[in-house]
């Protein structure tokens, strides 16, 4: 017999820590978003403004493609990593789109969407009490995985007062012994801050300077707004390329969102020796018809993306309209994404009668206007609220009418839960 | 500040145990298989006797359900859980099907597959070192979704003498204070045993009285060969029923492995409140258009099943005759799935001159023979081989004859890697 050095002796009862699922949330957005779902099924008029669904179609082509690849019998099991034309179209796109070069078939991964991206790529990456920097506020699941996978989320706050700048010199005071990666998301949910090719340099400078980790999320590389552009971290590394991982989806640029398609790009042999196992065990393949699917969409016509780009201008006028001039909020105007974030302050609090922008939102469900509040991205913006402009642009015309005049008090809010049932009421 | 207990500091290194992955293997099955795809691409004939894809189309009426669905616009966000047509549609099946009483949509989450459904079901379930009893042999991935979970997997020995019967009484022996849950799989991969209704009681009386969770796969219900029935392990739990966690997969039943559906049924609280977390922080849904077929495939005409049970058959009978009466080899006859199992012994590896089933396994890879060898299920079963006849009939023909040339040393192995090359060559 070996000498016991176990702290737990092997036939102890569990240890008392809870179970990292009891340390996740579903969010707050999940229980505004049901809220307006009840609310819409009661008959109420409901504007989801919290919403982070894209209201266009997929492209007629890529639901002929999967028609097709049906009817063909492509509906076996398909390459635990991804069908190969699809890797190989996906590597052309990065190098010829995103400048990541020297990117072939075999580094690209399929996943069921971005999120199962961003699990798989932590769960591959870290070891239990790694640290991953990430911004504050960020989109609520990139913490949740990185704690499932064992890793600590470090949040750096940006704020809006730097255009929410992701500083590489607050990232460098966060790194720690125990730093793992740094995590970049531009254009970035929940603001629409869209990061520079000057900041995004620095921070590969500051990820090769103390051995780091990239993780990129791109899902909203297409989301953009005149003059903003979208440089892919990975394009700016160079012989550091193998140590940023790239992150894309179907669910914006292309609106499949349903269809769950994303993908990772990452040369590094750690990641071609995991990846493949954790995609394997989770899920053992990606829809076959959506693979098809996305291999039209990729490599057909990309002329929706302007299109899509003006509607979304208009819609994030019409929501910034709705914004502005209203004492007690100040809305950041987006350069990407199709997300509307507002500093709030006390002032307009005391004047709605609620206690915080968390009651701000409860509120505003309660009449059928869908938003996110602050603190649902993070630990440093409780006084702040997200809004959403991806519904069809009659709605967020109505929501944003909606909305300012429950912000202005030509509706009061609380008093018409009611009120506005019935189609077409409420706009 | 608190007084330091934690035994690891905060800013040491990362503690030196290999990453769980790097203790997952992907399998001889998939080393196998790439054998045989690299001899296909170059012209070589193959049988494809390892692999456990349906050859089967998936029927009309759900490629017209997806193929409508696509033109509905049917392809946006769903509902983590799944859709509530389909949870609702696949409550009723459980019930009438299954005999799973009492189940609701609220029971039922939608996976990407029955892979998925079992990473999310010992996610969930279990704790850091909780033991789960599983079969040995088993399916590789359950093992290792075993310890992706952080559990210990603790295999019981199935014997073919026995009916690879998963004993009761062994199961009992090897209870400890930390075992979880108990694993079970009926119809079993890789054996294609089928449990008696007695063992199944016997199973939930022992789970009951030591408080032990049952997993149960039952991926196989739809293949099955006369006399053989299937009873779900959930239908004979009484009040003891939320305690059984059953999985079933769309991959066999409906040919539909590439699209990915499978699904978990779990009346207990504790999954109710974790599984929709991690369904969300793995996958985000799954994808809205399988979802769509799969409510045409459990709605539908469920004639397809007694014809493929019937072409499954003819298929047994061509593998398993040509596995009789070859000195070394002792198949057992399938009750249900598509695998047929032997066991071998000294006198056959003595006889074709390779060392061990491993050995027979790449020996067969190399004239194009797909299988998988023994200890790709478990640790008791070095001597032992699995073969499929999931492919088309003219394969399964094919195959069954060249390994029997093989197995009776009619072709001598490992004299012909380049031999039999050519379209129709090698029959």
């Amino acid at each position: 017999m070996q000498t016991p050095v176990a702290v737990q002796p092997q036939n102890a009862p569990p240890p008392a820590e809870p179970h990292p699922l009891d340390l996740v949330s579903l969010g707050k957005i999940v229980q505004i978003r049901e809220v307006l779902l009840r609310a819409e099924a009661a008959g109420q008029r409901v504007f989801r403004l919290e919403s982070g669904d894209p209201s266009f179609s997929v492209a007629p082509h890529v639901l002929d493609a999967i028609a097709e690849a049906g009817r063909a019998g492509k509906t076996h099991y398909i390459p635990n990593n991804g069908i190969p034309q699809l890797r190989s179209a996906l590597a052309t796109k990065v190098k010829a789109k995103n400048g990541l070069e020297g990117v072939t078939a075999d580094d690209v991964f399929l996943t069921n969407g971005a999120m199962h991206a961003l699990y798989a790529t932590f769960g591959a990456l870290l070891e239990p009490g790694d640290e991953v920097i990430i911004p504050d506020p960020m989109w609520t699941e990139v913490a949740e995985n990185i704690r499932l996978a064992g890793g600590v989320p470090v949040g750096v706050p940006v704020r809006a007062g730097e255009g929410f700048e992701y500083s590489p010199e607050r990232v460098i005071a966060a790194i720690t012994p125990r730093t793992r990666a740094i995590f970049v998301n531009t254009p970035h949910n929940p603001t629409g801050a869209v990061l520079s090719r000057a900041t995004l340099q620095a921070l590969v400078d500051t990820a090769r300077a103390h051995k780091l980790w990239i993780v990129s999320d791109e899902a909203y590389e297409d989301v953009l707004y005149e003059p903003a552009t979208h440089v892919s971290i990975g394009s700016l590394a160079g012989d550091y390329a193998e140590h940023v991982v790239s992150i894309f989806s179907f669910s914006k640029s292309h609106a499949m969102s349903g269809l769950r398609i994303g993908y990772v790009v990452t040369r590094a042999a750690l990641l071609h020796d995991r990846l493949p196992k954790l995609l394997r065990c989770t899920i053992n393949g990606v829809n076959s018809l959506a693979q098809w699917g996305a291999l039209a969409a990729v490599t057909g016509p990309q002329d929706h993306l302007p299109k899509m780009r003006d509607e979304y201008l208009v819609r994030r006028d019409l929501l910034l309209d709705a914004l502005t001039g209203i004492e007690g909020v100040h809305p950041f105007v987006p350069r990407g994404t199709f997300f509307a974030w507002a500093d709030l302050d006390e002032s307009l609090y005391a004047r709605l009668g609620v206690e915080d922008a968390d009651g701000l939102s409860r509120a505003l469900a309660a009449q059928g206007i869908g938003s996110a509040p602050g603190d649902a991205f993070g630990n440093s913006c409780v006084n702040a609220i997200r809004f959403s402009f991806s519904a069809d642009t009659k709605m967020v015309r109505e929501g944003s009418a909606a909305l300012r005049s429950a912000l202005t008090g030509a509706t009061p809010l609380g008093a018409n839960a009611g009120a506005g049932r019935g189609p077409g009421a409420g706009a």
